[in-house]
């Protein structure tokens, strides 16, 4: 099974050209450019005996001509719209191994594999402003009419924005997904963070994708004179904050390695050098693989910073703005994963996905699970972004293990 | 000597209704407002007596009709110009004490008061970005060309926009301060902390007035999904800064009681909820009575900025933007002062004024003192700033007994 890093870079090149503007990946969903990279996987996939359909909520599938659509067979793939200014690499990894398996296979003489490439429509989220819209609607979990509400920068839903691209609202419900035709989905994709890249780990089997919650905090103080406010007279809306992050950072640190809280926005009223803050928002980012972490953690905070507040006498008002539950990886699925790396790459691990994927929307569906690649230096979301492709072939290699065994 | 909190309160009454927007003072220096309310004093001076004169830097002087321009008077005067949206006792208190000053006098058979009444122009800084430009330009810290630097929100400079206020450029240096006109400078003024409102003291007389310190500070992280980077990867520019703002805080409170640090400002980028913060400005203004303490508190905000940033693999700057130093009042004055308060309002206090005040520009060429009153709830720069008219005539009484006496 002559998987080959070389078309592996040659198809990420490839994909890579597609791009709106210079400097970066930028493919935002049904853009020229992300429909250009779209048909370039089309044509790559009908090269080596594979026939292809849209579904009705835009995600593009592949098979071998031979296979049915109704025959069971692995599910593999991922996205190629990406964020604004992203790197060549996110999505696009699981795209390419699932064409790099069929051509290995063609080569081989395996007309029939068992396999469905999936190119999963916006994941990102930049585009409509919700991520992993495709497969969301793929399942069921959003409708026309959701789908009727999110709109792009040209102030086009997804619908209408899809049209040209084979959406097709009245088919939604009954070209939706049957599990059926599948025996499991198995992702891969850059890890978006610097663990497996520090460690020297060439892949590793996801075991969770943490679940989200997210909040948005005021707080409310009191706008004084920097000057002639003594430090004991103060009600300073950023001073407790500041406690705020603080304690949302050791609280992070506390509930365990693989749970991260990021305060990444702030802003400040009103933001003026000689004048104390009086009111103040920031955003609370709050992941964890353990759904238990996630209900004590919530608690925690709400209840720290309660206590911040109260103790500097400051309002505040806590709203929660998403909730996404932690999902675990299929065990069995990934013990398999962890058989066939063992022996095709000889070392691997065990990681949970801090980030998103459409493979967290097919979980309660499917047995799911996926493959990592390090990012170097764990540079994600930047054209900076880069993966070796030594290490997408080997999970293209592993997953073609399991595919071919059954 | 018949001074009246009536009289008073009809002064503040009529010169609160010169605003360019309602609710609120508004008189931004050389608006119509402004000069309506400049040209109400002009009109009250005139009525008790008195000769008006604008120097060519922009500042209003009045006297006595009987008392040469080139005898040694008492001079006291605050501004009228305001900051948006503010009070209507911040600078106007310092101008009606005068005025009353003025009217008692004559009620009394005094017709040569040794004493001279001045709106000092521009005082706040929030017309052409640098605040107390009347008394700077007047005691010869600011030449035309830098009078020609500032711009206010139409994009004329301080010369341009005080034309038509009889700003006289070509005579800034012959019209100059001359200290051999002046016995000295007391400026009534509004407290704008709550330190007297809360102890129930009616007249402070202000010892000293803070030096001022403003710093812009730098960091650099890196920014990473927050999703995906545990928390032990992180270079987190916002956590960094929490840590700076608790730090600088507590320095505060080491450093004394009338010594104080704020964080005002604070920018964040990217400012996106899942993205870990990688640049990151805050602002620091740091105001303390003694110059000893601004020297050792600077080193040690320094100090404590590197160490936070050091430990957390952040870079950073730190950039002096203001360094104004720490003033004393006149020793001899504020004992006359309080010798007269003790007279007149029966209690009084000492103050350290955060704030800084044209008296503050002053000070250097003339002995000089403040008198305070109090602000309720410590509320100013707001439409919500109130100071009791009775608190205002206590210190136009004390500073009466000053003049009058010998």
């Amino acid at each position: 099974m002559p998987i080959s890093a070389e078309r592996i870079r040659a198809d990420i090149d490839a994909i890579a050209r597609f791009t709106e503007s210079p400097g970066g990946a930028d493919r935002p969903t049904f853009s020229n450019a992300w429909r250009q990279a779209r048909d370039y996987v089309i044509e790559q996939a009908k090269r080596v005996g594979c026939k292809v359909r849209i579904d009705a909520a835009g995600n593009m599938h592949a098979r071998p001509e031979s296979v049915d659509w109704s025959t069971p067979v692995w599910l593999s793939g991922s996205h190629i719209d990406s964020v604004p200014r992203g790197g060549d690499y996110d999505g696009v990894v699981g795209i390419v191994t699932s064409l790099e398996m069929l051509r290995a296979a063609k080569e081989d003489g395996i007309a029939a594999l068992p396999l469905e490439l999936i190119i999963f429509a916006e994941e990102e989220g930049t585009t409509f402003g919700l991520g992993m819209l495709g497969s969301r609607a793929w399942v069921g979990d959003l409708s026309v009419e959701q789908l009727s509400a999110v709109r792009n920068a040209k102030g086009e839903n997804y619908i209408e924005a899809g049209g040209p691209h084979d959406v097709r609202p009245s088919l939604l419900l009954e070209d939706a997904f049957d599990a059926r035709r599948y025996l499991g989905l198995v992702e891969v994709h850059i890890e978006q963070g610097p663990g497996m890249w520090n460690a020297g780990v060439p892949l590793a089997v996801v075991t969770a994708i943490a679940g989200r919650k997210q909040y948005k905090v005021k707080l409310k103080g009191v706008a004084n004179h920097a000057g002639s406010t003594s430090m004991a007279d103060r009600k300073d809306a950023l001073a407790a904050a500041a406690v705020c992050i603080l304690q949302l950072e050791g609280l992070a640190n506390g509930l365990g390695e693989q749970t991260v809280i990021t305060v990444g926005r702030i802003e400040c009223h009103p933001n003026a050098i000689n004048v104390i803050p009086a009111h103040l928002e920031f955003t609370i980012d709050f992941r964890s693989p353990s759904q238990d972490v996630l209900t004590d953690g919530d608690a925690q905070i709400r209840q720290r910073i309660e206590q911040v507040c109260s103790r500097r006498g400051i309002e505040h008002t806590i709203q929660p703005t998403e909730d996404a539950p932690a999902v675990q990886m299929n065990a069995d699925l990934c013990a398999n994963l962890t058989r066939f790396a063992a022996k095709i790459a000889k070392e691997s691990a065990t990681a949970v996905s801090g980030a998103l994927h459409d493979a967290a929307i097919l979980a309660p569906h499917l047995p799911t699970a996926m493959l990592f690649v390090p990012s170097r230096d764990g540079i994600s979301h930047n054209p900076a972004e880069f993966s070796r492709v030594e290490d997408v072939a080997l999970a293209a290699g592993v997953l073609l293990e399991l595919v071919v065994t059954r």
